[in-house]
Parts: structure tokens; sequence; C-alpha cells
């Protein structure tokens, strides 16, 4: 089954607003074995809509739309809808229902305009939205299946879950897309398919390998589909197998994981704790560890110390070592990291120091100049890295190679 | 000038990889009043790609690509472009020099897969990529422009702003598109729209009122086009005034600004500090207010206090508040934030304590659960706040609330 995405909305046209429904939708379908063909990307105009409904509907087989479906007065999707297929709109109880209960629960009146938000297309299937006010709203036409959603992430998410999905699920005809993933950290994407070249060569036409770089890390995507006996499966696992071995210690994780729960895996494993120093990285590091679910059975906090101040009172670091050297220098984040470990009473600890950009920069100490250590009881691991000159990209790079040296350091790898 | 993005990658279509180019790309060319009227993306397969250039280039003026310009076996954009357009590929000088002195900065070998990038279609003006290996290229074809960029951010940035901005800036024609944003912060779309129901009736047909809710805010864009001596510009001022007396409150900033940025001006405004006392939001908020340039003049540090023990050992928090009322308590986040501002010595803190999910609600806490706190020397103001059960919302919510808490108490202004 073919599907088409049809986002709908200027803000999105213009870059006021960034898409991330597009990604969350085709993850959700591609996992239902629906493959997304294309994505347009169209004004909030009637023609427009007009338009991108003939060219999505010609293309694919499911059609998914989102945005326009607000209360105020730029939303014009259901309208235009229900002109398409030359239906009227008529108010739907259930839906009413859903929305003088949604402005109950939050003690707000509800207003006319609201209320006009359920009225909807005769011909649609109504698929509740329990986190707001606007229903999708699922046409079945000529073969052809057309779902209308609202356009804010977290309602078009649980239209999603609780209403699409469970329909499509009886529409998956026995095929099934695999992807295994491999994750690497700390060299680039030529390097790695220089290595992988012999293998690349000898692989079967079915199977394709993608590079899909991101700051700091290449993942690599083996797909193939499957379908009845045949053995894609126990081919991929083999070229999986294949590649890790030959690409050795850059190689941190496999299938659907992050640098962040690779390490939470291995300090949950052996009963141990973490803690963080931060200073250029800002709390982004706290933020990457705490987004693994059960982190707090292994994560007790950070201290980020933005200031000298708090470099010396908060985590010990000497007012002669920060006068003579600087911050951004190897003596400072020696005493960040073994300082911070101390204080925070854990078994291991990252620190970070270093300009992130865009100002701050010095001759000797340009823009990305980073120190980053790791300490256990017994061993403290230092390395200066020179990244570049984009604040936020510095800002990540720094988090995810820490977790990456301390990685190398709880599982006893060389490190960089 | 109108144009069309075509984005190119499977990984961007199968929602792998999140698309921000499109966001950004669209953002750069409308400050050069350029109108993005459709943005496609389509998979890396060479029918697509000339399927999609087709329907682009009869649609627009300016067609801009993004991806598939990599060294590895399946990138073919720029191959597909060649044939496109019936000429040959041919080796740029500047893009070789370019490549050699990346690798070479780099210490790493260069491969001829990479050589091989500085190959380009013989009609076509090279834009120069100093953030990698793969160069810009820009061809002018029967009016129209194309121009083909790699998909890697930072790289298609760097092209963007050194290459294809400079060059289309002659192209501007003395038309303008204004927007004027105002920041709402606290109130949902409805109730906004409802108390500017008169002022939007009222509004001329050439100016446009746009919402753009998102997590907690409610964005107001104002747009019009101004052209020659026509008083657009005056009439969008006039109307932005009359919105914000009728808002009052919840408008906490205009234009390009965020409310970390506001935060942080009033803080330098009266040469006054601030730190933060983090347990759920993990460090985003150090992240947020971070993000401004120049925060290191008021911004101390954090303290992210994930365990009861480091809330006691590092905040001060005493045992017995924990026992007795838990993490999550209006009596222990008044501990927190005082006990941080004390410990960090700044003459402001905000708190945050609750259960951002998924797990950890209870019957009388559900997830979602999150007291916040701001103080000065003189006072202290809680809240507490009920978000929903989405964790990343909730971190995020906890952080714009618990700045906007900061705001309206530098600010004196009516608290929640």
């Amino acid at each position: 089954m073919k599907a088409a995405l049809l986002i709908i909305g200027d803000e999105i046209l213009n870059g006021t607003t960034l898409d991330t429904n597009s990604q969350y939708l085709a993850r959700q379908l591609e996992g239902l074995n629906i493959k997304v063909v294309e994505r347009n990307t169209i004004s909030d105009k009637k023609e427009a809509i007009i338009k991108g409904l003939d060219h999505c509907l010609a293309n694919a087989d499911l059609v998914v739309t989102t945005g326009g479906l607000g209360p105020t007065k730029d939303d014009i999707t259901k309208k235009t809808i229900a002109e398409y297929f030359g239906v009227e709109l008529v108010m739907n109880h259930d839906v009413l229902a859903q929305v003088e209960s949604f402005f109950a629960k939050k003690n707000r009146p509800i207003l006319e305009v609201n209320r006009l938000q359920a009225l909807v297309p005769e011909n649609c299937m109504v698929l509740q939205n329990k986190m707001g006010t606007a229903p999708g709203m699922l046409i079945e036409h000529n073969g052809k299946i057309l779902v209308s959603m609202p356009g804010v992430p977290h309602e078009m998410q649980y239209i999603t879950e609780n209403g699409l999905l469970p329909y499509l699920e009886i529409l998956n005809n026995g095929q099934e897309i695999i992807h295994h993933h491999l994750h690497t950290i700390g060299v680039g994407e030529s390097r790695i398919a220089q290595q992988l070249e012999a293998i690349e060569d000898s692989m079967p036409a079915h199977i394709g390998l993608a590079y899909l770089p991101s700051p700091g890390m290449v993942k690599l995507r083996l797909t193939g589909v499957s379908e009845g006996e045949n053995n894609t499966k126990s081919q991929i696992a083999g070229l999986a197998n294949s590649i890790k071995q030959t690409l050795g210690t850059i190689v941190f994780g496999e299938g659907n994981t992050s640098i962040s729960q690779v390490i939470g895996e291995q300090l949950l494993k052996t009963g141990k704790t973490l803690s963080t120093a931060e200073s250029c990285s800002s709390g982004y590091l706290a933020q990457l560890i705490t987004q693994t679910p059960g982190s707090s059975q292994y994560y007790e906090g950070s201290i980020v110390a933005y200031s000298y101040r708090l470099k010396k009172e908060l985590l010990g670091v000497k007012h002669d070592t920060l006068t003579e050297h600087g911050a951004v220098s190897e003596e400072t984040i020696i005493e960040m990291v073994e300082g911070g470990r101390k204080k925070l009473g854990t078994d291991y600890a990252i620190a970070t120091s270093g300009i992130a950009g865009p100002g701050g920069g010095m001759p000797n100490k340009p823009v990305g100049t980073v120190w980053i250590a790791v300490a256990s009881q017994n061993q403290t691991i230092t390395k200066k890295w020179q990244f570049g000159s984009d604040r936020a990209r510095n800002t990540h790079l720094t988090a995810i190679m820490g977790l990456e040296m301390l990685r190398r350091l709880l599982l006893n790898l060389p490190q960089f």
C-alpha cells in the first residue's frame, strides 16, 4: 500500500513552524508496511488543497493530510474536503460531546466557534480526538482512503495511535519491510564507506544499505523486503554481523537505541551511578541522559557551573587553576570531573568545558575548542576536541562524545 | 519570485531523519521576499527526481533541491541533474582543491570517491562548500534557476549563506513581505481568537492574521505586502498595538524573540543574576536560558538534583520535608528554590519538580503534575501545574512556564 502525506499550512511552508508530523506519520506507517511515496507541503488555500488532493489521490492508495482544522478563521481544510466530495457538513454528536467535555475539564467556557468543530463531512468516519477539539476524519472513496487530522502534533499523534493505525492494521497484506540499524560514532561517512566497500559490492540486489549521517554519528540502515518463506531476515542479520566485525569499536549500538541508552544499560547492569559537571553543554548532557526511561536508577544529577565562581564553589576547581590555565583547559577539566564525581558522590562522572560559540573564541582557543573528561574512582581520561563554529551542533557533539568516552571507559575499549 | 523546495531522500520520506532544511530554507528565502509555494519530499530514485524537477520547474521560478550529493553509492542527484539537462559532468578544480584541503585539515586520507565529488554538470555555477566535500550547484535554464545542495544541514546552511543568498539578493524586485510576530503564553488559541474577533473582522483584506500554536504558547503573525508608497507597514504596527492592548499580560514579546531572551534582557537591564534548581526538567531550563547569546552575563548555573540525596546535599532540602511531602510538593519546591538561590548566590532562582512521565504517576499526583517556583530575595512564588502525559512536551512546558513566572516576577505583573 502506498501513502502520500499532504501537509497543509502556510506557517510550515514559509518556515515559521517546523514540520515534525511527517516524520512521525512516516515512521508509524512504515511499521505497517505502508510506504510513504511522497510528501507535499502546501498552502492553506482552497485551490492548493484541491490540487494537492487531486495529485495525491492519483499517486497513492492512502492520503493523510494534517493541518487546517483549528477553530480560527484561517482553517478551511474541512470545508474544502466536503466540497471536494460534494457532500454536506453535518453535526456529529460524539464530537460535540467530546468538545464540550474538553472545555469542561479545563474549566473554560465553550465558544460557538468550537461547537462548529463538531461539523464533519457526512461521508466521513470520525476519529476521536481526546487531546483537543478538532476530530480526525476518514473518508473511503473509489478504493482510496483519505484521512484528515489536525496539525497540532500531540493531537495528531493521539488520533493516529487510537484511530488511524487500528483501522489500517486490518488492511496489512502479509509483506514486511525489514530494517536493521547500526549506530556508529566518531568516523565520517566516506571512511566508513571505504571500509565497507567489499561488503557493499557483494550484497544481494534486494537488500540496500543507506548511510544516515548526523552530527558526530553515521547510522547505517540495511533494508530488505521479507515475503513468506524467503530468508531476507537472516541475510540482513548476517550482513549486520559482517559490518560490525569490519568496523569494530566505532559501532556503539544496534536497532532502536541511542548512545544515552547504551551507557544506561551498562550502568544498570553493573549497578553503578553517574553524575555530570557541565559548563559549555549547559544541561544538554543531563537532558540526553535522562531521556532514557529509568535513568533515575543510575543518574543522580548534574552541576551546570557556568561561571568561574560556581566552578570553584560547587566543583572545587582551584582558583589558581582557573587563573593560570583558564576554564577551557586540561587542568580545569580534570578538577571539574574529579571534583564533580566526589561532590555528587557517584561511581562515574562526565565533565565538559569549552567554547560553544558563536562568541568567546581566542587565538589559541578558537570557537569549537572543547575539553571533555570522564572519571571513575581509579581513572580520569581527558580529550581536547576541535569542533566547528555552530553553537547548537557543538553542544550536541560535546554531549555525545562525552557519552561515548564514558562508554569506552565502562567497556574498557580503546579511547579516542 | 516563487520558489519550490525538492527534498530528496528516502531517509526523510520514511521518517528515519527529520527534515529541518526546509524550514531553514523557507525562512531564508522569505527574508528575500521569495515565497515558497510548495515543498515536495521525494525518494532518491532517478525517476522520482526527474518527475520532481519537471513538476517544480513548471510551478516555480526557483527550485532548490537538498540531498543525494554524498560520496556513497546511494547518491544520484548530480548524475540525474546532468542527464536532465543533457550535459556532461566535468572536473571542477576549485572544488577538487576544497575537497583535498578538507581532508588535509582533518588529517584524513582522501579517497577516490571523494575526488569524484568534484565532478559537476558542465552548465552549473559552483557554490563552494567549506563545511564538507559536496559542492552546491546552480543552473540557470530557460529563465528558471535550479540549485542543488547537499542534505547535511550545516553544509547546506553554509552554501546557502555564502553562495545562494548573495546570488539571489540581486534578483529582489522591490516588494517586501512584512511579518509582525506577537508572542503569547498560557492561553489557548480559541480564547485568543474570541478576544480578537472584533479586530480580525475589521482588518483590511490585504493583511492577514495567523495563529501559530506551540506547546503552551500561541504566536500571532500579521502579514502584508508592502509596495512603494503604501502604508501597510504602519497599518500592521497599528494592528499589533490594538492586539497587545486587547490581550494584555499574556503577550510576552514581539518580533524575533523568545521567552528566554525576554527575561535575559530584563536581567541585563537591571544588573541581576539568575540560577536554576531543576529536577524533572533535567537541565532543559538551563539549556533554554543559555541559548540566548550573552546569557553568561546574568546566568550563573544550574543544579540538576535528580535524586533525593542531591536535593538534600546540594540544595539543602530537609530530609523530613521529602519524607513527609515527597519531592513533588509545595513544601519541597519552596526549599529547592530558596536553597538553590542561596547556594548559587544569585538574585533570582527558578526551581522545578514534577512527574514528566511516562512513568512515575500516582493517584494523587498523576503524570504531568509539576511544581514550579520562582524566588527573589524578598519573595517566593509557587504554582502547581497540571500538564499532560507526554514527557518531552511536559519538560518543555515546565521550562517555559518557569521562565514566564520569572518574567512576571521581574516585571511585577499578576502571576498565574
